[in-house]
């Protein structure tokens, strides 16, 4: 029996090693289709191809017994994989060539990512620093695009000390919030003017499926060449008045930054063995660690300046602490009841999210299973 | 061109037709693999062997040219499906075939998960209703295991109206408080007592890589059959005594929950579009979004008893909310560097884990990028 299990072993490795030749196999064609695509000038990522091809293995799959899951799993890993390739072939540029384009703190995290994706696109780069603005007055002369990514609380001043753009050159920044900077940039510029926000950190291997944020400034047609760029490169684009922008960032970035940040903060204060925490936790339990301590390997001036970027944030926030509070009054005066009513009002504002949350969750905690040792 | 990248895509199909076939075959394997670990009673789950298999397909993926990191998630992957199909093959026994394992709430869903694995491994199972406890007298005559799992505010009456025990019966509960019940049972059993605490919930395919904790009562050795069954199911056993779990459980239970329950409450009270808010969000507010969401698709009874278990926890979350409180004062009077200066010291304590946990999230927002649509 135990020479049997020996035998069906090194069966398993064997099939594994073949596995690992298919991947490479897969690999290879997937760099030619990006050579080819990379001629015709086609986007990296075209969401139905990829359904369509998952569709069709789903089925192969489930008649020879295995999940459909499985099979989704694994090739959405492999592609992952093929896109992150992909960079290294460069990408077709919709731009002109002739015409530099200059990225004001070029020099920081996610400045520095975009000045190599533009690189990887065949564009010159003039890369400003924060410190040396006095190198912009030549740099800008003959932009095509003018690109500031500095820390938000240098992002008004910065525009307002640009010297005079080219009346076609496109005016454009990564900051976070948008409202400011964009009113910023109208008052500058004659030209075309874009406000923009990554909905992403400087380390991701690559831009496809990524949101980018779009708040229209002026003239849109003249920008157009900037976005499709984006598109080719795999993002996906998504346009909201500044306004609207601003109100959602100061929930869903601000309340969650804080909240983490409080969360850790409370975990430092209170008497916890954090080794000991994490040797008890579940993979939900992990995750939610993870996704708390994760904050705290970060830049801090690059979180404070998010929060602290509106005085209205603290209103909201003041809010969100009262209702903590009256929460845990509900709970001391009513007790299981008071939860349960609270508790299903708040399902009901959920309402089928909810449920649709907790079924994407199994595969993610599954996955968080998968990688716990 | 567009031909040539018909073709490339042909050949793609083409590949991962194989892929399919591929995988199906190595399943196959691990169900014989699983057959034989069956006979000889071996744990489906060996840490070792898998971190030998994975070491060796890494460095042949990477002489290869791909990384190290897409073969181990793709093997892990298949893994998890074949330790989820496994149970289908049932287990070994490690206990008596003779004497019946009574499961006290049986039919909730956490017991009706036990009395499923205990069946697979060809137990009789005896299921109590909570409503029925008269039934329990006889069932328990020739009982080798009476487990209790029942919702948290009944355990100690139902283990006090518990009738006698044979003295060589274990005695068991399932519930996420340990101290009280633990005492309860002491008090009403003379044999083999023991705490147990599934570091999971009622909807995991299987047991294998999922933790148990283990609160010891009394006489260890005669309730070793019972671990070394769970052993064989795949779980990881972690023990503790019940004061320490009660303690690390108040922060990452209590805390945990009724953050996520706060936030979730909040976001429902502002005026907030959860529709706009999903679509703007990049895939980590996607996934916070989705671990506050999930909460509201379960059941609050079960959210309830565990955070008004213990009235401890009441001073703990007021700690909280003045922390919370006491903060955003430090916000509002030293801005910037206040903010700076408490989140160094927060990144103090979670020391090397959070550069650690940084790295582990980089995966897990990839894979929920890959699943994004």
């Amino acid at each position: 029996m135990d020479k049997r299990l020996q035998q069906l072993r090194e069966e398993i490795d064997a099939a594994d090693s073949e596995l690992v030749d298919l991947l490479a196999r897969r690999m290879d064609i997937s760099r030619r289709i990006g050579e080819v695509k990379q001629e015709l000038g086609q986007p990296l990522y075209v969401p139905e191809r990829e359904a369509a091809l998952i569709a069709a293995r789903r089925s192969e799959a489930e008649q020879r017994g295995l999940t459909g899951d499985l099979i989704e799993d694994v090739l959405r890993r492999t592609m992952r994989e093929s896109y992150q390739r992909q960079k290294h072939q460069g990408f077709r540029r919709t731009g002109d060539s002739e015409r530099p384009i200059v990225v004001v703190g070029g020099k920081g995290q996610l400045g520095s990512l975009f000045v190599r994706w533009f690189e990887l696109s065949g564009y010159t780069v003039a890369v400003i620093d924060v410190d040396n603005l006095d190198a912009l007055a030549k740099s800008v002369e003959n932009a095509a695009l003018v690109l500031v990514s500095v820390p938000i609380e240098h992002t008004a001043t910065v525009i307002s000390e640009l010297p005079e753009l080219p009346d076609d050159c496109v005016l454009a920044d990564l900051t976070s919030v948008k409202q400011a900077p964009l009113g910023a940039m109208l008052a500058n510029h004659s030209g075309a003017v874009l406000g923009l926000h990554p909905m992403f950190g400087p380390n991701i291997p690559t831009f496809a499926k990524q949101t980018i944020l779009v708040t229209p400034g002026r003239d849109a047609v003249a920008a157009q060449w900037l976005l499709r760029q984006f598109e080719i490169w795999g993002a996906r684009l998504h346009e909201l008045p500044a306004e609207r922008h601003d109100q959602a960032m100061s929930v869903i970035q601000v309340m969650r930054h804080l909240s983490t940040f409080v969360y850790g903060y409370h975990l430092a204060h209170e008497d916890i063995d954090l080794d000991e925490l994490l040797s008890l936790s579940s993979p939900i339990y992990r995750l939610e660690l993870m996704m708390v301590g994760r904050l705290f390997a970060q830049d801090p001036g690059l979180y404070a300046d998010i929060i602290l970027s509106d005085h209205d944030q603290h209103r909201m926030i003041r809010r969100y602490i009262q209702r903590f509070t009256n929460l845990l009054d509900v709970l001391e005066q009513e007790g299981r009841e008071g939860f349960i009513r609270e508790f299903n009002a708040v399902a009901r504002w959920f309402g089928p999210h909810a449920g649709q949350f907790l079924q994407e969750s199994v595969g993610l905690l599954q996955h968080a299973d998968d990688v716990k040792r």
